[in-house]
């Protein structure tokens, strides 16, 4: 049950990185919106690796091909079936640590949890299975821009590097997905020299929404922030979440953090756009902890399968920095939440 | 539909503050738990109005009733039914802000999708909505105890001043649940400036979950961490929520982030307790970013329902700083989706 | 989990025949639709005990409060609680009968699977459970009216005499909700015969639901019939349900059995109104069979929990024939899947 | 929404017959459960046109692919994906009719809830689409043969003619899956002769469960039976069901009816091995209504999507009887709900 996301748009993913494919099933979603496998595609390619030095250029196609419920380009109403074929499986690359719990990966938790030892390539668990996530997202997209309603996510900062701005276009081309012009050089530089020394870092990625209509959310456990949350932290290695002006509300007062209103609408959005549970019809604004890359290839204690003592060094391409990866699958993410508050609002809105 | 939680362990609460009662419906729940009124009604007198003066003496009794689902102090394996009357409603207070949208409340937005006028007390939205959520989290408490699993919430920040170190015991008999006792007094003294000049502040809430077994937790979109941030992000006045090391991980490395591992144990919990979506056994960490109370009484910006500049000032007796009252009830929706994963293992747990 | 019906308007049962009180929540359902008390009141004086000298005298008020979730005779769109306090509670009856399982009840089935030995009145699977489905069903009901749609279930066979017509308005008025005027009084005879004889007797329920448009129902496994095939098997003593011809389509052929179609409309209605699970538009019809009372006079041989032979005659006052019982309950339990389907249409329909 | 079953065990089948594919995930199993490819394909080949002269020899060769969830012959606990490829798709049989709806056939109602014309082959209301279930149910037999629970359903009425013993090897053996080897070829004979007609027949499937456990099944709405009841409905072409005396309970006496119990067990078997929702560790034993196939060459009256009156001859090699093709789906979708009941159980056992 565990791979289900939603209550009216409903996806359910499959697939592990070294399986015979991913992809994902979505359910509930209305009759004749456009459906277009090139948009489809083109989101998929947002998160393809090998687009720059800081994506592990791992030679995934991720050629997405519609296995159901599209015709001429429009949705049927029955059930959307997505697939990718996995391929450039290299299972060897992970022979030799098959018996080693790599520090903070999944392979100890799912061992303990499925007692399977650590699967190649992460299993279930890799990045690889946002995909589905993605392409699912692709069609949400669709659904919510026939609504006015658009989604960005961008990289704010990394390794202590901050932006001070946000510029979108540029960030939709920069290889870091940085939104600052003025600190994406230095940002790689910074993730240059973590790889040099077989390290890693972590950033915080910015996710807006904007043209959300006010009165989307279901209060009292599926509140759009709730939704969204739990969106995001279901993202590996996003270990935080805020809304509007977040922790930073724990040191104001409450004179300064409302935000207040006039006939021309709220003067302020320390809120993030969501009151109550509720889109406000402001922009919905949160960031995203995120951690470093797991995997590096310095030396780390670890433990094998039968809990013996053991030096680890992951070897392979990995990405230095997750941020740039992040940004589809966030956006994605949110699509979904938001097109199933979308859907609820058209079951529940006043006859 | 947004007022369930939980897939396993499903609780659905329902209830306005000044309806004719609150209250819960837990299902899902095994036969033969015990269930004692006496801890419900314990939790409940835990987020009680009045113990102290920085929570608001609304003087409501909060007696619980069990309606169902119990015979004998143990759960019969039916849906338990808890009740908890309105009393003390004072709409009074109320009718002169009918028209008016308090800033930072749900007012707003519940008008836009619900189209109803802000209701007496915050109707659905009212921080009493949270009695059905610490009913039914003191039942999942029970459940989790019975495994060894124990959760505390404490205030380790308000606005600006921050705990250095975590007490457990003085925490639970604090007034503010303050964790540090060399803290606590200058805390009381800025929540009570702020009181005096019509205003509030905000704060940090830490939650530890322990004796949390390894393996509870159900990828890719019910993990763990997923699970709980959905869970604490739907409690009113939270608007951000980190795990472990949460943001700081944004300026780290991963040579400094993952948490290594020895035969012992792991070395660090930078991770907050959860991997890939899954407990490892360590004790669970997260802090949640509680913004300063809406309710306040200096003279604010706002519209009218018919969309009028007005000037409003929120009387009536408010808590100034949150902190306290959401610590019983972050403790709850923690309990519950515990609860939730913990039956998740047993429905799927290898034959 | 057992205890919840429906997706999109989702009602959840709570409450044990001896209990403190039986109730039900609905979530999902759109603010601004009319509860009116008064209708759901009538509902529940229509399953009352004690309107004939055919349902038990137990002399139950089952007067309904409203808790939450209503606000001037409106829904909120929060969830709606409705609670019915147990009264004439007299477990001195089944004292006796306490450690034996009566035949064809639910006795042994809950002893394997909740431990508990057989409750006083039937505990959760009561009759009185049904309490909470007449109660929303009245609310479904509400909404369903407001879209023109019309529901009644009616008794066409009790004990081998089968009713030759319909007259809705007779039924009605009817002890036995008997649908033909001329079987009535034979009917009424049997069952005082089957009485007389310490025994009981079993019927069947027809339904139709008229008013329905065209296109109700959720391929491929929450098809309209499917979901009024699950709502009438999940009511205690429901042993069969059919839709239009039922099981004489089973000696049929296809030119017989397809309902042909013409500018004017279907040519006949074999397929009951519903084809390939969605409405057609037609008057949708379905028959129940209903077994006879499980709770006889007569002796019969039955086992203790300790397993031993004994034989049990169940005394107390019981209806010898549910059919007349079981019609509200009925309607109730295909409103909730109509309703549950017209919501569903609401969130896809074709933007 | 609609494409999904089950709570514990959760699938969401997707495809159309003449789309690209058609399949199924599955959800929410144990890891390590065994899921052996040369087991699901045999269950594949059972509903494989073509076995006979009584199914059309459409010529697919349903080669199912595992796609995830799946390693070394075991279940790895995340979703199972299995994939079976649409082939020989000839749409042009369909093209002269894709303007007109077939009685007794979804289109009409498809065109009405979807705004599609009709399909070619059905869409997603073809019994193609049972692949998925048949694919899934593979995996939920092995599972509860695990547990020493079989289920097998066959033939017991053709036409008006019935079956008068089940002789269960011949059935899995017989062209009809008739249980009777007295009657199998007078059944034959009549299809022959509809066949020769350009019609078609109806019939009765009858489904029986050996060696479930007491104590399966969730009150009060996803009692065993009415899972069941929901389970067999959904299927196309099933138009009835009822459980152990079914609707013959009607004309009963409760004397009669209830099952009586001795120290060696239910003396009869009227409730069909369920009492209030839950297994009474007896056979379970149901009966479905089965309709005459829709697709007949003889002319009927129609419309065409205008509104304009039609005649029609519905070309192409249909199966004259669904009941030999229906048999592998009942049990399928049986032991779906079974292995849900299952997972349910394990998740609220008394601890």
């Amino acid at each position: 049950m565990g791979s289900s996301f939603g209550r009216y748009f409903q996806v359910t993913t499959f697939g592990e990185s070294h399986g015979a494919a991913v992809g994902v099933v979505i359910d509930g979603i209305p009759a004749g919106i456009p459906v277009d496998l090139a948009r489809i595609q083109q989101e998929l390619n947002r998160r393809k690796p090998g687009v720059s030095r800081f994506v592990s250029p791992r030679g995934e196609s991720d050629e997405v091909e519609i296995l159901s419920g599209v015709s001429h380009g429009k949705a049927l109403g029955s059930p959307i079936a997505l697939l990718v074929r996995n391929r450039d499986v290299q299972s060897a690359d992970y022979a030799e640590i098959r018996e080693l719990f790599r520090p903070g990966h999944a392979d100890y938790t799912y061992f303990k949890k499925y007692g399977a030892p650590p699967q190649p390539g992460g299993g279930r668990a890799s990045g690889r299975e946002t995909v589905g996530r993605v392409a699912a997202g692709a069609v949400a997209k669709a659904l919510l821009e026939s609504h006015g309603i658009t989604i960005q996510a961008y990289t704010v900062a990394i390794g202590g590097i901050h932006a001070a701005r946000v510029d979108r276009d540029f960030a939709e081309k920069d290889p870091l997905r940085c939104a600052d012009p003025d600190v994406s050089a230095r940002m790689a530089e910074l993730i240059d020299q973590a790889r040099s020394d077989g390290d890693s870092v972590g950033g915080v990625v910015e996710l807006t929404v904007d043209g959300v209509p006010a009165g989307l959310g279901d209060p009292v456990f599926h509140k759009l922030d709730a939704a969204l949350a739990w969106a995001m932290i279901s993202i590996g290695a996003v270990k935080g979440v805020e809304f509007g002006a977040g922790f930073q509300l724990a040191a104001m007062r409450g004179s300064q953090s409302n935000d207040q209103i006039s006939s021309q609408g709220f003067l302020s959005n320390n809120a993030g756009g969501i009151l109550g549970g509720i889109s406000t019809g402001q922009q919905i604004l949160m960031r995203l902890a995120v951690k470093p890359t797991s995997s590096i290839s310095k030396p780390q204690a670890t433990i094998d399968i039968h809990g013996a003592d053991r030096t680890i060094e992951v070897k392979g391409r990995h990405d230095p920095c997750l941020c740039p990866r992040i940004c589809p699958v966030a956006e994605a993410m949110a699509a979904l939440a938001l097109a199933d508050a979308l859907l609820e609002r058209k079951a529940t809105s006043i006859p």
